[in-house]
């Protein structure tokens, strides 16, 4: 595939192509190491893992900050009317990355690999016990090494610190967009969410499926309804962690859950999830696989892909119709409960919620703004890691509505801080967004689509993502994949209406 | 550790510590990326991963290769005389490998990286389907890559093409060793296979426990069986894989091995094998985990451990009688196939058999001499790949008396050829004879050791190997190491009592 890539080009495309070629393939093997890491690795594991991904961290950062790359680059931008879309929009995304890490001193980008891999772990620990204060100092190195980075970028980029962070997950990400979108779901969120617990309360209360659920038997389940929505078992693997997540590469996409054996729902919901997300890996250009045009668009579409699967097909009616009598077999378990109404009215249960992760979709955005605030003052030094568990008390109070009885359920509960990432919460609503979009322009365009769905046939909603969102990479901007996609850029109206019809009828 | 290990040493020899620690962490996580393919990876996953290995393959070699290395080693080297002896023999340990990096152009290794990822996956389907004509062009492509290495490292070091490879496996490997060892076991192992079978005859027969076995149950049993051998689970892991490996890193040592439902006995001393693997890098020298003098010294020892700990102890009547009641207990099995005398009698049977992997102990040398043969006229062009399977039969009647009926139990069984390792075969039997020389001196050394055994007390003897072997990482040669520990250098004597004791009697 790079030979096609590089066929009949200019000499400085080409030579980056194979430069590039060789970054991806660090990346891949990273995304391995971090999957095992999270899903494999024994505890004792974790100094030589963080030295391992350290070293390679720091080789790809030298490797793409060598100064013949930026010569390459500016010539193969001289050069650039030889170059076919595809080629033009790969030689971008090249100058992307570039940008963002010559922007970085080696040392920098060494030290907060370090601290992260530290910080994450200590965290694992830390939730588990409520142990804030073991995760303070680690994380505030964190914070301090990440506002470092930020205020370099920022300055390299012309933009505020904060979207010299958010660029990294969402290219089209501005402050001004974030603070639209986020001010016209604060503008009636609030008032919606009374009103859906209103409602909620004139319908059958849900019965609860009785478990213990073996998480064998989860497992079981969650790979039939995998398979049944198209997931290639020969291009990827479902395993457990600690938190959620997809990894891996398009060739070879490893997607996680957590089992509660209390409580079926949210391990195979969250299943579902990744595999929205894992369905996008596996439709990237296969042939620019090993380039940066290849990769994903940005995190905003990233979660949109997991966020229609969950929350647009998996949680409507039509889906647990279909799903009802499969769950009721795995565990076998009593028809009251299993009953696709009855699932329908666990599934789509609107609650005021400790957990951002297993939050219902109405109400789930304020857990984010809530987030984009605090990241935004930390960042800023406005507020101080020692202040953290405060403010986020304060803000779940105001946004949502319940206040966390402990930091578990507070600002321990999320592993994106530790992890070194800050900018990357707003993509999740963002994503949220561009989902009820994309799922109303695919209902529109498919005949009969959750007729489809309702009994099981998933191809044609995959192929239509497929051919309007993931066979891109990242050739288009976010805006643009939309507007082709559904005749408009991202906005909140499409998710209103669908939070309207699902929840106040 | 590295601050020991730099700490007030000349500048040279620092700087090349700081550079050794780096191609450490690539080794490690090409280590993990290695144990993934086999143990976790989809295959549709292949390709990706072939790219991945490949590049940090590469980058490892053009790091070790790179000018300014082999400037500082000899700088170091001139200033020696202020190292202490581990510094002074980690010195000799980096040259050692910088030796063999630099013999090869970075095309070559390329080439053969990329070949045996191919061949390898190749090999997993044609093993299966016993398809010899499907692995022939890519096994011939790695023996002529194989070739060409060796050929312009036997021109560099100055010795000859097979002892250039065997080199990189045995340190101490000459021809004239293996030749001399290798024609002491031919003189008399023939006879000897006779006259066991013959005392073999007169015994009663063994009750082979009935299945099925499920994999699960037995990975039970084994998982018992290493938690009291010592196995730190906090470090290690078990899982399956096609052909039983021990990878990973010494803080995260992965092993795995290979169910049969129909028999659990293989896939369990399989386990107990790689658990001694596992001991060793678990006692390798912490201080000098992230050097090359912190490494294993050699395949011979390394096979050394793990046959002392399944041949000398696992198969022995004090170990059976210990394993036993617990293997009787996981799988609910009858008392007289589960008795300690006949679990012996199961597992010390000697018989005239075709796959290496299952032979018994004094049949397995015969099978690696013909392997051994077969390699050297493979590589000196005296034997082409497509006549491997009838000289593969012709060598298999000549030294064990028996003839394959199909490739798949004849030239297809092993990984090692398509994985490109030629000239390691060997030193399954070079560990042979240094286990039982260890395991008699670990006999006179520790008061009633046997009984120790007999009792599911291992500490003692894992202490002595750690304080003998583990601890010296590859601080000494192979025959120092055992002439410390057991009062001489390599032979067959300790070996052919060890034999006579269990056999014949």
């Amino acid at each position: 595939m790079a030979a096609t890539a590089r066929a009949n080009t200019p000499s400085a495309y080409a030579e980056l192509s194979v430069r590039f070629r060789r970054l991806s393939a660090i990346s891949g093997a990273l995304a391995v190491l971090e999957w095992d890491r999270a899903a494999m690795m024994p505890v004792g594991g974790a100094e030589a893992r963080a030295e391992q991904v350290a070293a390679l961290g720091v080789l790809h950062h030298e490797l793409l900050t060598a100064p013949a790359v930026g010569a390459l680059l500016d010539h193969a931008e001289a050069e650039a009317t030889g170059l076919d879309p595809w080629q033009a929009a790969n030689l971008r995304a090249m100058r992307r990355g570039w940008r963002h890490a010559t922007a970085l001193s080696a040392d920098l980008v060494e030290a907060k690999l370090r601290a992260v891999s530290r910080c994450e772990m200590v965290w694992r620990t830390a939730r588990a016990e409520n142990d804030f204060a073991a995760l303070r100092p680690h994380l505030a190195e964190v914070v301090a090494l990440t506002r470092e980075a930020a205020g370099v970028k920022a300055a390299a980029f012309g933009c505020t610190p904060y979207e010299a962070l958010l660029d990294e997950y969402e290219p089209e990400g501005s402050l001004d967009r974030l603070d639209t979108l986020f001010g016209e779901l604060l503008g009636f969120l609030p008032d919606f969410v009374a009103r859906a617990l209103e409602t909620q309360a004139h319908q059958p209360a849900p019965i609860v499926p009785r478990g213990p659920f073996p998480a064998e038997r989860q497992r079981q389940a969650a790979l039939r309804l995998m398979t049944a929505l198209g997931f290639d078992f020969n291009h990827g693997r479902l395993d457990a962690s600690d938190h959620p997540f997809t990894g891996g590469v398009p060739q070879d996409v490893r997607i996680t859950t957590r089992y509660d054996e209390a409580d079926f729902t949210r391990a195979l919901m969250g299943v579902l999830h990744e595999s929205g997300h894992a369905f996008y890996e596996r439709g990237l250009p296969e042939a620019w696989a090993d380039q940066p045009v290849g990769q994903a668009r940005g995190m905003a579409l990233h979660e949109s892909q997991s966020l229609l699967i969950e929350m647009q097909v998996c949680r409507s009616p039509a889906f647990l119709a279909f799903a009802a009598p499969i769950l009721r077999e795995v565990f076998a378990g009593e028809a009251a409960a299993f009953a696709p109404d009855n699932l329908g009215r666990v599934y789509r249960r609107v609650a005021r919620s400790l957990i951002r992760v297993d939050a219902d979709e109405v109400t789930y955005p304020l857990h984010v703004i809530l987030r984009y605030r605090l990241e935004k003052a930390l960042l800023a030094g406005d507020l101080a890691v020692a202040d953290l568990p405060g403010a986020w008390s304060a803000g779940m109070v105001e946004l949502v509505g319940v206040a966390p009885p402990s930091d578990r359920e507070g600002c321990l509960q999320d592993i994106h801080w530790p992890g070194g990432a800050f900018g990357y919460f707003p993509t999740y609503t963002l994503g949220a967004l561009a989902a009820a979009q994309l799922f109303a322009a695919a209902k529109a365009q498919i005949p009969d689509l959750l007729d489809l769905i309702a009994t099981g046939e998933f191809a044609p909603l995959r192929q239509w993502l497929t051919a309007n969102v993931h066979c891109f990479g990242a050739r288009f901007g976010t805006d643009a994949v939309l507007r082709q996609a559904t005749g408009s850029v991202l906005g909140t109206a499409a998710f209103r209406r669908h939070l309207e019809a699902r929840y106040l009828t």
